[in-house]
């Protein structure tokens, strides 16, 4: 999703031929038939077969993630190679077996790497991540020992997971429901082009559930992010129209929260715990890993290829400055590390590396159907209303000396509880009323009703509305 | 502070006397001093000195926290003794070298335990809480191999870690310097008690910060939550009137995010990096420990004490349960368990325990001077209006037929980006009128400007701001 999410907007703005993998090519035709957008060109593209784009010469190159097919890029250029790590890890037990190509990197090395960027997401994590193969050791425990159903959540892109689901579901001779669209799109299309090996009776329809036996059931779907929409999140609350959770049932959240949604996971689990129900989760089990290479791996990278200049991707300032700090950790002069912020250019040419003229860049985002509208100035007036609310001044004044003529209406949301705060209001429209009792023109009595309101207001709440007056003329 | 932050609240509803040990009473005295509430009655208890209370005896024990003086409570009743933990853990090492009373738990195990109530805050941690002693060996590596400034920050309530900040500074000739009004007032209350062992000449004052060396100079604040108004948070935005970072400054965020926290301590954390400081925090170093017990830790004070009854105090409900669970390990019986929600009582008499009838009881928010007054309605309007803001249409309308006179004017904030959206909200307004040209009352026009509104607002933009008609009728 953080791959190709922004796709359908990009593609309403330019439409370039697109290379991807046959599953990326999968979840990228999902998205764009939900979105419904025609006339996207995508080539299909193999690790080990060469893209010709003169003048550049790409070559796709395995990589282990949390997905299977996932690529590496090694752009030759004329100037020297480029390689794009994408976001991998070196894991030695996958779940479909496909180690990350040490060959190709060892050969990329060997022949000179100019340039190395890469995925910096766990550039806070020492070690080495742990392999997919501990999830599978986590699942078979949890299946071989569970007797009522049992209820995995992770991300619908999440293709290696859901394989784990079904071959330990399998091996129990428990059947698999998959719920939720995102999920079962995916997994339809993952299966249909073999990345996901499953046999059509062990897949249940949704309908099934009910009349299937709990210890011969296992269901996936979403929900793992805290998603308050996701299946799991409205059987947490008790709010699913067709699956309640009882005691009894077991819950695996197989993913770790995004960094922001602590709370909502959080929340969830409270009240899954709160149902009688056993949950297994990252804080006490290993039913999810990262998909990102930990610092030793990242090491490991940067000592295969032993590129000229290194430039850390993916991730937050501090993960970019952490990867640039561990080049330097092995070997690297820090002349030829450049930590970039977005809208800086790596300028490479014979004579060297240097950071360009700035272009720009930034977040566009999408809120509805606007993209790109919603910006700082809508976000502050979010934030301020999110905060204390809002009070509106509504009078009606006289055109010629600016005298009141009726209101002040005050209308106010977010701010305090109306049916105990009427003696406030009241007294808050006196001192409007007071304030406009001189006239003056619009603008004054616009500035008056704002300094007074501000003031009452957060004299007696500590509270800082937004405040607006509404004037009206005649 | 969430052992005490409700005090200056709870004392404005009931004035019962107090009673606390010596540096509780002083970050008490402290926090009643700054809200100015008088009149309050607290005597000073040591671990070991009985309170007597009939029916109750009341005998304190020394516990280790993330602060000293820190005690749990035996309680000994006509039907035998309740034990609450207080928050605590078993470190062997403690900043103030007093530990766990260990023998007052196995005596109290020994004679026997009704109930125990223990702290159930790191039910998900394996294993034992890491020493404090790990924290100041962290920061003696730091401050032997710093050259430039070092700045601290932690809980203003940490006086343990202080204590390691100025031990640290004192073992390598750096003066500190205490910055912010909470701390400051923490710092010197708990120095006059003693529980800071410090040099006058080690301390200095923040006005001399400018005229120190680097190398000479130790920095302690607060901020490690990312609050927006603390002493860190300034600086990494480079928003403190006084104090600037440079490259070569190293900052230690000695404390991990409360849950919630965690995004905006990743974005000082981000911030601090930008800056090119050197900065050491939890994901990388060993800078902070847990002030509570984890789980052999909690096994180990059940094992102490064999209480009769268990319950569960001090943390979310998945704490909770786990803590349940965990008793149940460790060889009780489900039915001496009590995992309670809030507002649910627990009875003991000679027959047994029980869930018994439940109080009234649940969260009491403070916005502002307001406590209490913020409820469900007003959060969810502060939640509505920070999702997609809000339209407020004013219309004046005639009195007899109900038919618009003039208007309608459009106020938004939080929906759209205004210079962009001139035609949306023009034909917004022609819908408004149209809607009201057959004319109606007042109450008919309400309806139709709230249907007519989210109806073309949604279609057109997929948002769903809060829609307030304003109608004057004349």
């Amino acid at each position: 999703e953080d791959h190709i999410g922004a796709l359908p907007y990009l593609l309403r703005e330019v439409n370039p031929p697109l290379y991807a993998t046959r599953l990326t090519r999968g979840l990228i035709e999902v998205k764009l038939k939900e979105q419904r957008i025609k006339g996207t060109h995508i080539t299909t593209i193999r690790p080990h077969e060469t893209i010709n784009l003169p003048p550049f010469r790409i070559q796709p190159y395995r990589v282990c993630h949390s997905i299977p097919d996932g690529v590496g890029l090694a752009v030759h250029t004329p100037l020297g190679t480029v390689v794009h790590s994408g976001d991998y890890k070196f894991d030695q037990t996958p779940v479909d077996g496909k180690t990350t190509d040490f060959a190709k990197l060892a050969e990329l090395g060997g022949k000179g790497v100019l340039l190395l960027m890469a995925d910096s997401t766990n550039a806070e994590r020492p070690g080495f991540t742990p392999s997919e193969q501990e999830v599978g050791e986590t699942f078979e425990r949890v299946f071989a020992q569970t007797k009522g159903r049992i209820i995995v959540t992770t991300f619908a892109s999440n293709i290696s997971r859901v394989q784990q689901v079904i071959d330990a579901a399998t091996a129990h001779r428990r059947q698999v429901a998959v719920v939720g669209r995102s999920m079962q799109n995916n997994v339809k299309m993952a299966k249909e082009l073999g990345y996901l090996k499953v046999h059509d009776r062990t897949l249940l329809k949704p309908e099934a559930i009910p009349h299937t036996p709990p210890e011969r059931l296992a269901i996936v779907c979403t929900g793992s992010q805290g998603e308050p929409a996701s299946v799991l999140v409205r059987m947490a609350n008790r709010d699913h129209p067709q699956l309640t959770l009882v005691p009894g049932d077991t819950v695996i959240m197989s993913a770790t929260p995004i960094p922001g949604n602590e709370e909502v996971v959080h929340r969830t689990l409270n009240n899954l715990f709160r149902l009688g129900v056993q949950v297994y989760y990252h804080e006490l089990n290993r039913v999810h890993v990262s998909g990102h290479a930990s610092r030793e791996e990242l090491k490991l990278l940067l000592g295969m290829l032993k590129p000229r200049y290194f430039m850390p991707l993916h991730g937050e300032p501090r993960h970019l400055t952490l990867h640039g700090e561990l080049a330097q950790e092995a070997g690297m002069d820090p002349a030829q590390i450049f930590v970039l912020e977005d809208g800086q250019v790596l300028e490479i040419d014979q004579k060297g590396a240097r950071i360009g003229e700035r272009v720009s860049a930034g977040q566009v985002m999408v809120d509805g159907l606007g993209v790109g509208d919603v910006g700082q100035e809508v976000l502050r007036d979010r934030h301020l209303l999110s905060h204390d609310g809002f009070v509106i001044a509504v009078v009606t004044i006289d055109g010629k000396n600016g005298k009141l003529l009726s209101g002040p209406d005050l209308v106010t949301r977010g701010f305090v509880y109306l049916p105990k705060s009427e003696e406030l209001l009241a007294e808050a429209k006196e001192r409007v009323r007071e304030a406009l009792d001189k006239g003056g023109g619009r603008a004054a009595a616009n500035k008056k009703i704002h300094e007074v309101l501000s003031k009452y207001l957060y004299e007696k709440t500590k509270r800082r509305p937004m405040i607006l007056p509404v004037i009206t003329e005649v």
